[in-house]
Protein backbone atom coordinates (compact mmCIF):
# COMPACT_ATOMS: atom_id res chain seq x y z
CA UNK A 1 0.00 0.00 0.00
CA UNK A 2 1.35 3.58 -0.93
CA UNK A 3 2.44 4.74 2.35
CA UNK A 4 1.05 8.72 1.26
CA UNK A 5 -2.51 7.74 1.30
CA UNK A 6 -4.50 9.58 4.38
CA UNK A 7 -8.29 10.65 3.11
CA UNK A 8 -10.41 8.19 1.23
CA UNK A 9 -14.30 9.93 0.00
CA UNK A 10 -16.82 6.64 0.19
CA UNK A 11 -20.07 8.10 -1.87
CA UNK A 12 -23.59 6.15 -2.34
CA UNK A 13 -24.19 7.15 -5.87
CA UNK A 14 -27.41 8.77 -6.08
CA UNK A 15 -30.69 8.12 -8.06
CA UNK A 16 -30.29 3.96 -8.90
CA UNK A 17 -33.06 2.58 -10.32
CA UNK A 18 -34.79 -0.62 -9.50
CA UNK A 19 -32.64 -3.22 -11.06
CA UNK A 20 -34.60 -5.44 -13.66
CA UNK A 21 -32.99 -8.40 -15.59
CA UNK A 22 -30.87 -7.19 -18.94
CA UNK A 23 -30.27 -3.48 -17.45
CA UNK A 24 -27.12 -2.08 -17.95
CA UNK A 25 -25.27 -1.24 -15.09
CA UNK A 26 -22.32 0.28 -16.10
CA UNK A 27 -24.45 2.82 -18.09
CA UNK A 28 -26.23 3.11 -14.90
CA UNK A 29 -23.40 3.63 -13.04
CA UNK A 30 -21.90 6.10 -15.57
CA UNK A 31 -24.93 8.34 -15.24
CA UNK A 32 -25.23 8.44 -11.61
CA UNK A 33 -21.29 9.22 -11.26
CA UNK A 34 -22.15 12.24 -13.77
CA UNK A 35 -25.46 13.08 -12.01
CA UNK A 36 -22.99 13.99 -8.77
CA UNK A 37 -20.84 16.11 -11.07
CA UNK A 38 -17.99 13.83 -11.13
CA UNK A 39 -15.82 12.17 -13.29
CA UNK A 40 -14.35 8.44 -12.77
CA UNK A 41 -10.67 8.34 -12.50
CA UNK A 42 -8.24 5.72 -12.81
CA UNK A 43 -7.82 4.36 -8.68
CA UNK A 44 -11.26 4.43 -8.10
CA UNK A 45 -12.96 1.45 -6.56
CA UNK A 46 -16.85 0.90 -7.49
CA UNK A 47 -18.97 -1.29 -4.96
CA UNK A 48 -21.70 -2.73 -6.15
CA UNK A 49 -24.34 -4.77 -4.07
CA UNK A 50 -24.80 -8.43 -5.01
CA UNK A 51 -28.13 -8.20 -5.43
CA UNK A 52 -28.61 -6.11 -8.29
CA UNK A 53 -25.89 -7.70 -10.08
CA UNK A 54 -28.10 -10.58 -9.27
CA UNK A 55 -30.81 -8.93 -10.34
CA UNK A 56 -29.46 -7.74 -13.65
CA UNK A 57 -28.64 -10.90 -14.62
CA UNK A 58 -31.87 -12.61 -13.97
CA UNK A 59 -30.65 -14.55 -11.21
CA UNK A 60 -34.22 -14.79 -9.78
CA UNK A 61 -36.33 -18.37 -9.27
CA UNK A 62 -39.51 -18.63 -8.03
CA UNK A 63 -40.03 -21.18 -5.41
CA UNK A 64 -43.42 -22.41 -7.29
CA UNK A 65 -41.16 -24.02 -9.95
CA UNK A 66 -38.70 -25.88 -7.82
CA UNK A 67 -39.34 -29.87 -6.66
CA UNK A 68 -37.10 -30.52 -3.53
CA UNK A 69 -35.42 -33.70 -3.87
CA UNK A 70 -35.06 -36.35 -0.75
CA UNK A 71 -32.15 -34.55 0.84
CA UNK A 72 -33.80 -30.93 0.97
CA UNK A 73 -36.69 -32.46 2.34
CA UNK A 74 -34.47 -34.19 5.31
CA UNK A 75 -32.13 -31.19 5.99
CA UNK A 76 -35.48 -29.08 6.17
CA UNK A 77 -37.01 -31.10 8.54
CA UNK A 78 -34.18 -31.09 10.66
CA UNK A 79 -33.72 -27.57 10.10
CA UNK A 80 -37.41 -26.09 9.92
CA UNK A 81 -36.51 -24.34 7.32
CA UNK A 82 -38.65 -24.34 3.76
CA UNK A 83 -37.67 -27.26 1.73
CA UNK A 84 -37.90 -25.12 -1.69
CA UNK A 85 -35.00 -23.03 -0.38
CA UNK A 86 -33.26 -25.78 1.28
CA UNK A 87 -33.08 -27.14 -2.45
CA UNK A 88 -31.75 -24.48 -3.77
CA UNK A 89 -28.95 -24.14 -1.16
CA UNK A 90 -27.87 -27.45 -1.77
CA UNK A 91 -27.92 -26.66 -5.69
CA UNK A 92 -25.53 -24.01 -4.81
CA UNK A 93 -23.60 -25.48 -2.30
CA UNK A 94 -20.55 -27.47 -2.31
CA UNK A 95 -21.02 -28.85 1.26
CA UNK A 96 -22.87 -28.35 4.33
CA UNK A 97 -20.79 -26.88 7.18
CA UNK A 98 -22.92 -26.65 9.94
CA UNK A 99 -26.94 -26.93 10.27
CA UNK A 100 -29.07 -26.17 13.61
CA UNK A 101 -32.52 -25.11 13.92
CA UNK A 102 -33.43 -22.21 11.15
CA UNK A 103 -29.59 -22.10 10.25
CA UNK A 104 -27.74 -23.87 7.52
CA UNK A 105 -24.38 -22.61 6.54
CA UNK A 106 -22.78 -24.25 3.21
CA UNK A 107 -19.42 -23.55 1.53
CA UNK A 108 -21.08 -22.30 -1.58
CA UNK A 109 -19.87 -23.56 -4.88
CA UNK A 110 -18.03 -20.28 -5.38
CA UNK A 111 -15.90 -21.25 -2.58
CA UNK A 112 -16.74 -19.15 0.42
CA UNK A 113 -18.74 -20.13 3.23
CA UNK A 114 -21.94 -18.36 4.24
CA UNK A 115 -25.40 -18.61 5.58
CA UNK A 116 -28.37 -20.09 3.03
CA UNK A 117 -26.07 -20.29 0.16
CA UNK A 118 -26.74 -16.32 0.16
CA UNK A 119 -29.62 -16.50 -1.28
CA UNK A 120 -32.01 -14.28 -0.80
CA UNK A 121 -35.98 -13.18 0.17
CA UNK A 122 -35.99 -9.89 0.81
CA UNK A 123 -36.48 -6.74 -1.64
CA UNK A 124 -37.24 -9.42 -4.38
CA UNK A 125 -40.05 -7.84 -6.63
CA UNK A 126 -42.75 -8.41 -3.56
CA UNK A 127 -43.71 -11.78 -3.54
CA UNK A 128 -42.79 -14.31 -1.06
CA UNK A 129 -42.28 -17.03 -3.44
CA UNK A 130 -38.99 -15.07 -5.42
CA UNK A 131 -36.05 -15.63 -4.18
CA UNK A 132 -32.61 -14.20 -5.47
CA UNK A 133 -29.17 -16.36 -6.32
CA UNK A 134 -26.26 -14.61 -6.23
CA UNK A 135 -24.38 -13.99 -9.20
CA UNK A 136 -23.35 -16.85 -11.29
CA UNK A 137 -19.95 -15.84 -11.63
CA UNK A 138 -19.16 -12.59 -9.61
CA UNK A 139 -15.40 -11.96 -10.59
CA UNK A 140 -16.27 -12.30 -13.96
CA UNK A 141 -19.17 -9.76 -13.42
CA UNK A 142 -17.14 -7.55 -11.87
CA UNK A 143 -14.57 -8.04 -15.00
CA UNK A 144 -17.30 -6.93 -17.55
CA UNK A 145 -18.37 -3.75 -15.43
CA UNK A 146 -15.24 -2.81 -15.09
CA UNK A 147 -14.40 -3.20 -18.68
CA UNK A 148 -16.85 -1.42 -20.01
CA UNK A 149 -16.14 1.51 -17.26
CA UNK A 150 -12.45 1.51 -18.51
CA UNK A 151 -14.19 1.54 -22.42
CA UNK A 152 -16.04 4.17 -21.90
CA UNK A 153 -13.95 6.56 -19.63
CA UNK A 154 -10.90 5.11 -20.37
CA UNK A 155 -10.40 5.34 -16.63
CA UNK A 156 -8.56 2.11 -14.49
CA UNK A 157 -10.94 1.26 -11.78
CA UNK A 158 -11.63 -1.53 -9.41
CA UNK A 159 -14.24 -3.28 -8.92
CA UNK A 160 -16.26 -5.26 -5.98
CA UNK A 161 -19.41 -7.08 -5.79
CA UNK A 162 -19.92 -6.88 -2.28
CA UNK A 163 -22.20 -8.97 0.15
CA UNK A 164 -23.32 -9.23 3.51
CA UNK A 165 -22.19 -12.18 5.48
CA UNK A 166 -22.71 -13.45 9.27
CA UNK A 167 -19.60 -14.99 10.50
CA UNK A 168 -18.37 -17.20 13.69
CA UNK A 169 -17.31 -15.36 17.02
CA UNK A 170 -18.69 -12.42 16.27
CA UNK A 171 -22.58 -11.10 16.18
CA UNK A 172 -23.22 -8.61 12.92
CA UNK A 173 -23.24 -8.90 9.34
CA UNK A 174 -20.21 -7.29 7.69
CA UNK A 175 -19.28 -6.72 4.00
CA UNK A 176 -17.10 -9.02 1.65
CA UNK A 177 -16.09 -9.29 -1.73
CA UNK A 178 -17.66 -12.07 -3.77
CA UNK A 179 -16.74 -10.72 -7.15
CA UNK A 180 -13.17 -8.69 -7.32
CA UNK A 181 -11.60 -7.03 -10.53
CA UNK A 182 -9.19 -4.63 -11.69
CA UNK A 183 -7.56 -4.48 -7.90
CA UNK A 184 -6.09 -6.76 -5.31
CA UNK A 185 -8.36 -8.82 -3.49
CA UNK A 186 -5.56 -9.28 -0.67
CA UNK A 187 -2.86 -7.37 -0.35
CA UNK A 188 0.45 -9.31 1.39
CA UNK A 189 2.06 -7.22 3.69
CA UNK A 190 4.55 -9.70 4.92
CA UNK A 191 8.24 -8.04 4.43
CA UNK A 192 7.23 -4.62 4.66
CA UNK A 193 9.50 -3.50 8.26
CA UNK A 194 7.35 -1.98 10.88
CA UNK A 195 8.50 1.37 12.58
CA UNK A 196 11.49 -0.48 14.53
CA UNK A 197 12.93 -2.44 11.66
CA UNK A 198 11.80 -5.66 12.42
CA UNK A 199 10.23 -7.51 9.84
CA UNK A 200 6.31 -7.96 9.74
CA UNK A 201 6.12 -11.93 10.49
CA UNK A 202 2.52 -12.12 9.14
CA UNK A 203 0.05 -9.73 7.21
CA UNK A 204 -2.06 -10.66 5.07
CA UNK A 205 -4.84 -8.24 4.50
CA UNK A 206 -8.46 -8.93 3.56
CA UNK A 207 -8.15 -5.61 1.18
CA UNK A 208 -11.49 -6.43 -0.45
CA UNK A 209 -13.44 -7.37 2.68
CA UNK A 210 -12.40 -3.98 4.02
CA UNK A 211 -13.40 -2.09 0.66
CA UNK A 212 -16.96 -4.14 0.62
CA UNK A 213 -17.39 -3.42 4.34
CA UNK A 214 -16.81 0.32 4.29
CA UNK A 215 -19.48 0.52 1.43
CA UNK A 216 -21.76 -1.19 3.75
CA UNK A 217 -21.73 1.19 6.52
CA UNK A 218 -23.45 3.33 3.06
CA UNK A 219 -25.73 0.62 1.69
CA UNK A 220 -27.32 -0.26 4.68
CA UNK A 221 -29.42 -3.59 4.35
CA UNK A 222 -33.03 -2.29 4.25
CA UNK A 223 -34.88 0.23 1.94
CA UNK A 224 -31.69 2.73 1.70
CA UNK A 225 -31.84 2.17 -1.74
CA UNK A 226 -28.11 2.95 -3.06
CA UNK A 227 -26.54 -0.65 -3.78
CA UNK A 228 -23.83 0.96 -5.81
CA UNK A 229 -20.86 3.11 -3.53
CA UNK A 230 -17.97 5.56 -5.12
CA UNK A 231 -14.86 4.81 -3.28
CA UNK A 232 -12.34 7.95 -3.84
CA UNK A 233 -8.27 8.28 -2.73
CA UNK A 234 -7.29 4.39 -1.77
CA UNK A 235 -3.61 3.18 -3.38
CA UNK A 236 -3.11 -0.10 -4.33
CA UNK A 237 -0.99 -2.14 -6.00
CA UNK A 238 -1.60 -2.85 -10.09
CA UNK A 239 -2.33 -6.61 -8.90
CA UNK A 240 -5.05 -8.31 -10.35
CA UNK A 241 -6.58 -10.35 -7.64
CA UNK A 242 -9.89 -11.91 -7.93
CA UNK A 243 -12.85 -12.73 -5.08
CA UNK A 244 -11.16 -16.29 -4.93
CA UNK A 245 -8.20 -14.95 -3.19
CA UNK A 246 -10.19 -14.40 -0.35
CA UNK A 247 -11.48 -18.45 0.56
CA UNK A 248 -9.38 -19.65 2.46
CA UNK A 249 -8.82 -23.45 1.75
CA UNK A 250 -10.66 -26.31 3.39
CA UNK A 251 -6.66 -27.29 4.37
CA UNK A 252 -5.70 -24.31 5.11
CA UNK A 253 -8.82 -23.76 7.48
CA UNK A 254 -9.46 -24.89 11.74
CA UNK A 255 -13.13 -23.69 11.70
CA UNK A 256 -14.50 -25.85 8.57
CA UNK B 1 -29.52 4.04 10.35
CA UNK B 2 -30.17 7.50 8.61
CA UNK B 3 -30.84 6.90 5.50
CA UNK B 4 -29.84 10.38 4.79
CA UNK B 5 -26.37 9.51 4.75
CA UNK B 6 -24.90 9.33 1.22
CA UNK B 7 -20.97 10.00 2.09
CA UNK B 8 -18.41 10.19 4.27
CA UNK B 9 -15.02 11.07 4.64
CA UNK B 10 -11.92 8.81 6.57
CA UNK B 11 -8.69 10.54 7.19
CA UNK B 12 -5.42 9.26 8.99
CA UNK B 13 -4.39 12.03 11.61
CA UNK B 14 -1.39 13.62 11.00
CA UNK B 15 1.78 13.66 12.58
CA UNK B 16 0.98 11.01 15.39
CA UNK B 17 4.09 10.93 17.78
CA UNK B 18 5.42 7.29 18.40
CA UNK B 19 3.57 6.74 21.58
CA UNK B 20 4.73 6.11 24.76
CA UNK B 21 3.55 4.85 28.21
CA UNK B 22 1.54 7.49 30.15
CA UNK B 23 0.94 9.66 26.88
CA UNK B 24 -2.39 11.48 26.65
CA UNK B 25 -4.07 10.44 23.49
CA UNK B 26 -6.95 12.84 23.51
CA UNK B 27 -4.56 15.39 23.05
CA UNK B 28 -2.49 13.86 20.41
CA UNK B 29 -5.60 13.53 18.66
CA UNK B 30 -6.96 17.40 19.11
CA UNK B 31 -3.89 18.78 18.38
CA UNK B 32 -3.45 16.26 14.91
CA UNK B 33 -6.91 17.52 14.20
CA UNK B 34 -6.48 21.18 14.66
CA UNK B 35 -3.07 20.07 12.14
CA UNK B 36 -5.58 19.35 9.86
CA UNK B 37 -7.92 22.86 10.24
CA UNK B 38 -10.93 20.90 11.61
CA UNK B 39 -12.64 20.84 14.36
CA UNK B 40 -14.67 17.60 16.42
CA UNK B 41 -17.87 17.32 15.25
CA UNK B 42 -21.04 15.63 17.19
CA UNK B 43 -21.16 12.37 15.53
CA UNK B 44 -17.36 12.28 14.07
CA UNK B 45 -16.36 8.75 15.17
CA UNK B 46 -11.99 8.12 16.03
CA UNK B 47 -10.56 4.90 15.29
CA UNK B 48 -7.69 4.35 17.35
CA UNK B 49 -5.44 1.37 16.83
CA UNK B 50 -5.48 -0.97 20.01
CA UNK B 51 -1.67 -0.65 19.66
CA UNK B 52 -0.97 2.82 20.68
CA UNK B 53 -3.75 2.69 23.01
CA UNK B 54 -1.86 -0.75 24.79
CA UNK B 55 1.69 1.54 24.56
CA UNK B 56 0.11 4.80 26.15
CA UNK B 57 -1.47 2.16 28.95
CA UNK B 58 2.04 0.53 29.56
CA UNK B 59 1.04 -2.77 28.43
CA UNK B 60 3.99 -3.65 27.10
CA UNK B 61 6.09 -6.99 29.08
CA UNK B 62 9.56 -8.01 28.70
CA UNK B 63 9.89 -11.91 27.97
CA UNK B 64 12.84 -12.39 30.00
CA UNK B 65 10.66 -11.75 33.04
CA UNK B 66 7.98 -14.42 32.76
CA UNK B 67 8.22 -18.38 33.95
CA UNK B 68 6.55 -20.31 31.53
CA UNK B 69 4.21 -22.75 33.80
CA UNK B 70 3.75 -26.69 32.84
CA UNK B 71 0.79 -25.57 30.12
CA UNK B 72 2.37 -23.05 28.50
CA UNK B 73 5.71 -25.38 28.34
CA UNK B 74 3.55 -28.78 26.69
CA UNK B 75 1.52 -26.16 24.59
CA UNK B 76 4.33 -24.67 23.01
CA UNK B 77 6.02 -27.76 22.19
CA UNK B 78 3.20 -28.60 20.55
CA UNK B 79 2.71 -25.40 18.75
CA UNK B 80 6.35 -24.49 18.55
CA UNK B 81 6.12 -21.34 19.51
CA UNK B 82 7.81 -19.67 22.06
CA UNK B 83 7.00 -20.58 25.92
CA UNK B 84 6.72 -17.45 27.18
CA UNK B 85 4.83 -16.37 24.67
CA UNK B 86 2.30 -18.93 25.10
CA UNK B 87 2.60 -18.31 28.78
CA UNK B 88 1.27 -14.74 28.48
CA UNK B 89 -1.43 -16.26 25.80
CA UNK B 90 -2.38 -18.27 28.38
CA UNK B 91 -2.88 -15.56 31.18
CA UNK B 92 -4.81 -13.17 28.57
CA UNK B 93 -7.22 -16.28 27.90
CA UNK B 94 -10.25 -18.04 28.89
CA UNK B 95 -10.01 -20.97 26.67
CA UNK B 96 -8.32 -22.48 23.36
CA UNK B 97 -10.31 -22.80 20.75
CA UNK B 98 -7.86 -24.45 18.14
CA UNK B 99 -4.09 -25.28 17.81
CA UNK B 100 -1.75 -26.16 15.10
CA UNK B 101 1.92 -25.94 14.73
CA UNK B 102 2.49 -21.94 14.92
CA UNK B 103 -1.16 -21.08 15.26
CA UNK B 104 -2.96 -21.07 18.80
CA UNK B 105 -6.54 -19.57 18.63
CA UNK B 106 -7.48 -18.48 21.68
CA UNK B 107 -11.18 -17.64 23.42
CA UNK B 108 -9.53 -13.62 25.04
CA UNK B 109 -10.32 -13.04 28.59
CA UNK B 110 -12.40 -9.91 27.16
CA UNK B 111 -14.63 -12.44 25.21
CA UNK B 112 -13.37 -12.32 21.58
CA UNK B 113 -11.98 -15.20 19.54
CA UNK B 114 -8.01 -14.75 18.13
CA UNK B 115 -5.09 -15.83 17.23
CA UNK B 116 -2.23 -15.50 20.29
CA UNK B 117 -4.61 -13.55 22.25
CA UNK B 118 -3.57 -10.22 20.19
CA UNK B 119 -0.44 -10.61 21.74
CA UNK B 120 1.99 -8.06 19.69
CA UNK B 121 5.70 -8.57 18.61
CA UNK B 122 5.79 -6.07 16.33
CA UNK B 123 6.86 -2.11 16.52
CA UNK B 124 7.47 -2.59 20.07
CA UNK B 125 10.14 -0.61 21.45
CA UNK B 126 12.92 -2.36 18.65
CA UNK B 127 13.57 -5.30 21.04
CA UNK B 128 12.87 -9.24 20.29
CA UNK B 129 11.94 -9.49 23.73
CA UNK B 130 9.13 -6.93 24.21
CA UNK B 131 5.76 -8.30 23.70
CA UNK B 132 2.19 -5.75 23.64
CA UNK B 133 -0.91 -6.80 25.14
CA UNK B 134 -3.82 -5.72 24.26
CA UNK B 135 -5.59 -2.96 26.28
CA UNK B 136 -6.86 -4.31 30.13
CA UNK B 137 -10.42 -2.96 28.90
CA UNK B 138 -10.77 -1.06 25.68
CA UNK B 139 -14.04 -0.26 26.19
CA UNK B 140 -13.60 1.62 29.59
CA UNK B 141 -10.11 2.94 27.13
CA UNK B 142 -12.72 4.19 24.50
CA UNK B 143 -15.15 5.42 27.33
CA UNK B 144 -12.05 7.93 28.76
CA UNK B 145 -11.19 8.99 25.46
CA UNK B 146 -14.88 10.15 24.45
CA UNK B 147 -14.58 11.66 27.48
CA UNK B 148 -11.62 13.60 27.22
CA UNK B 149 -12.95 14.42 23.93
CA UNK B 150 -16.67 15.96 25.33
CA UNK B 151 -15.16 17.92 27.69
CA UNK B 152 -12.33 19.79 25.54
CA UNK B 153 -14.64 20.30 23.00
CA UNK B 154 -18.23 19.62 24.06
CA UNK B 155 -18.77 17.33 20.86
CA UNK B 156 -20.44 13.95 21.56
CA UNK B 157 -17.85 11.83 19.08
CA UNK B 158 -17.86 7.90 18.96
CA UNK B 159 -14.46 6.20 19.65
CA UNK B 160 -13.56 2.38 18.62
CA UNK B 161 -10.59 0.89 19.54
CA UNK B 162 -9.83 -0.83 16.75
CA UNK B 163 -7.80 -4.41 16.44
CA UNK B 164 -6.80 -6.37 13.24
CA UNK B 165 -7.54 -10.07 13.46
CA UNK B 166 -8.03 -13.46 11.03
CA UNK B 167 -10.72 -15.21 10.79
CA UNK B 168 -12.44 -18.69 9.76
CA UNK B 169 -12.86 -19.39 5.99
CA UNK B 170 -11.66 -15.91 4.31
CA UNK B 171 -7.80 -14.91 3.88
CA UNK B 172 -6.35 -12.06 5.61
CA UNK B 173 -7.06 -9.70 8.33
CA UNK B 174 -9.64 -7.32 8.70
CA UNK B 175 -10.43 -4.67 11.28
CA UNK B 176 -12.29 -5.05 14.38
CA UNK B 177 -13.67 -3.29 17.23
CA UNK B 178 -12.23 -4.51 20.73
CA UNK B 179 -13.64 -1.37 21.92
CA UNK B 180 -16.40 1.31 21.60
CA UNK B 181 -18.10 4.36 23.26
CA UNK B 182 -20.52 6.88 22.44
CA UNK B 183 -22.02 4.86 19.83
CA UNK B 184 -23.38 1.36 18.80
CA UNK B 185 -21.48 -1.55 18.37
CA UNK B 186 -23.94 -3.59 16.37
CA UNK B 187 -27.02 -2.04 14.58
CA UNK B 188 -30.42 -4.25 14.19
CA UNK B 189 -31.96 -3.55 11.44
CA UNK B 190 -34.62 -6.04 11.81
CA UNK B 191 -38.27 -4.46 11.44
CA UNK B 192 -37.01 -1.89 8.95
CA UNK B 193 -38.83 -3.13 5.87
CA UNK B 194 -37.14 -3.59 2.72
CA UNK B 195 -38.39 -1.44 -0.63
CA UNK B 196 -41.09 -3.67 -1.11
CA UNK B 197 -42.46 -3.54 2.77
CA UNK B 198 -41.31 -7.11 3.52
CA UNK B 199 -39.87 -7.53 6.97
CA UNK B 200 -36.55 -8.18 7.11
CA UNK B 201 -35.83 -11.37 8.55
CA UNK B 202 -32.65 -11.01 9.95
CA UNK B 203 -30.59 -7.92 9.81
CA UNK B 204 -27.70 -7.06 12.86
CA UNK B 205 -25.05 -5.05 11.06
CA UNK B 206 -21.59 -5.18 12.90
CA UNK B 207 -21.12 -1.45 13.31
CA UNK B 208 -18.58 -0.89 14.57
CA UNK B 209 -16.60 -3.60 13.04
CA UNK B 210 -17.89 -2.11 9.90
CA UNK B 211 -15.72 1.12 11.29
CA UNK B 212 -12.80 -0.45 12.09
CA UNK B 213 -12.34 -1.86 8.58
CA UNK B 214 -12.75 1.02 7.04
CA UNK B 215 -10.41 2.59 9.18
CA UNK B 216 -7.72 -0.54 8.92
CA UNK B 217 -7.48 0.87 4.73
CA UNK B 218 -5.49 3.78 6.25
CA UNK B 219 -3.63 2.55 9.32
CA UNK B 220 -2.51 -0.50 7.68
CA UNK B 221 -0.42 -3.03 9.14
CA UNK B 222 3.30 -1.68 8.82
CA UNK B 223 5.58 1.34 9.32
CA UNK B 224 2.67 3.65 7.92
CA UNK B 225 2.54 5.33 11.68
CA UNK B 226 -0.97 6.28 10.87
CA UNK B 227 -3.10 4.72 13.76
CA UNK B 228 -5.71 7.52 14.51
CA UNK B 229 -8.40 7.94 11.76
CA UNK B 230 -11.45 10.24 11.96
CA UNK B 231 -14.30 9.00 9.64
CA UNK B 232 -16.62 12.00 9.26
CA UNK B 233 -20.35 11.55 7.64
CA UNK B 234 -22.14 8.59 9.77
CA UNK B 235 -25.14 8.63 10.83
CA UNK B 236 -25.93 6.15 13.95
CA UNK B 237 -28.76 6.77 16.11
CA UNK B 238 -28.11 7.24 20.30
CA UNK B 239 -27.42 3.86 21.34
CA UNK B 240 -24.35 3.12 23.42
CA UNK B 241 -22.69 0.48 22.53
CA UNK B 242 -19.73 -1.97 23.81
CA UNK B 243 -17.61 -3.66 22.01
CA UNK B 244 -18.95 -6.70 24.16
CA UNK B 245 -22.02 -6.34 22.20
CA UNK B 246 -19.77 -7.56 19.36
CA UNK B 247 -19.32 -11.01 20.91
CA UNK B 248 -20.92 -14.11 20.27
CA UNK B 249 -21.78 -16.02 23.15
CA UNK B 250 -20.25 -19.69 23.04
CA UNK B 251 -23.50 -21.13 22.76
CA UNK B 252 -24.55 -18.74 19.88
CA UNK B 253 -21.84 -20.04 18.44
CA UNK B 254 -21.36 -23.44 15.83
CA UNK B 255 -18.13 -23.01 15.36
CA UNK B 256 -16.38 -22.40 18.81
Amino acid sequence: MDSSITSIQVTALPGIPLVRQGDDLPQIILSSVTELGLKLESGDVLVVTSKIVSKAEGRLFDLRSIEPGAEAHRLAGETRKDPRIVELVLRESQKISRQSIGVLVVQHRLGFVSANAGIDQSNVDGSDDMVLLLPFDPDSSAEAIRKRLHEQTGADVGVVISDSHGRPFRVGNVGVAIGVAGMPAVLDLRGKTDLFGRELKISIQGYADLVASTANLLTGEADEGRPIVLVRGLRFPAEQGTARDLYRSPEQDLYR
